[in-house]
């Protein structure tokens, strides 16, 4: 059993969360859920696996369009309870197209602002009907 | 009531998770909870307000450290579940003394490697017995 596995704290869903940086600009792309089997996997395949609780289960990010992360190191924090994954990101992290999911940014006069541009159409990455 | 409380989703218990990221230098320095009324108390003051899950109550980072967070900006992801807050921090972001709660990176041997040094004694800090 990996260290890494027994030193986590999940929460009582099982989960923890997963933050990804891009490992060059430091960007943040993303933040979603693992549980101990994604955690494993990521580890073994060195591409990020999630755990979606919409679905209920088990995803590896990119598996529809291609856009995997590629993992150049995993951290957690003080209380084990988060990890921080510094990632190459193909494509962009984002199912909307954009980079980065956190493209909105809030303005002094309470509306949001998008940042970046769209890299790719869903519609057509989805191949949505 | 401002927009941006309107737009967000919060959990069942109320919380977003709040990822915290140095403006500067863009590393990220932490991940902790807010509910509704500290994400009012971030934007009004401009300083990181949490909620602590542990107990139960809002609190103001820094509060016993000085280690304060000057809010930089505001992102939201595509789901709206999750904030992006960039930051000026005050001293170092972890109660353990480090820069980063994000001290520890994982090592193909398993093991847990500390990256970084010791900013402040936190027994000092916080005046522990």
């Amino acid at each position: 059993m990996d260290p890494l596995l027994d030193k986590l704290k999940y929460d009582d869903d099982g989960l923890i969360p997963a933050i990804v940086q891009d490992h060059q600009t430091h960007a943040v792309l993303m933040m979603a859920w693992m549980n101990r089997q994604s955690v494993q996997l990521t580890l073994e395949t060195k591409k990020t696996h999630f755990f979606s609780r919409s679905r209920g289960k088990l995803w590896l990010k990119g598996e529809s369009s291609g856009h995997v992360q590629h993992v150049k190191s995993i951290r957690t924090d003080c209380d084990a309870d988060v990890l921080l994954i510094e990632v190459e990101q193909v494509g962009a992290a984002c199912h909307e197209g954009y980079r980065s999911c956190f493209f909105r940014e809030h303005q002094s006069t309470g509306e949001w602002k998008i940042l970046g541009e769209k890299l790719f159409d869903p519609d057509k990455v989805y191949k949505k009907p």
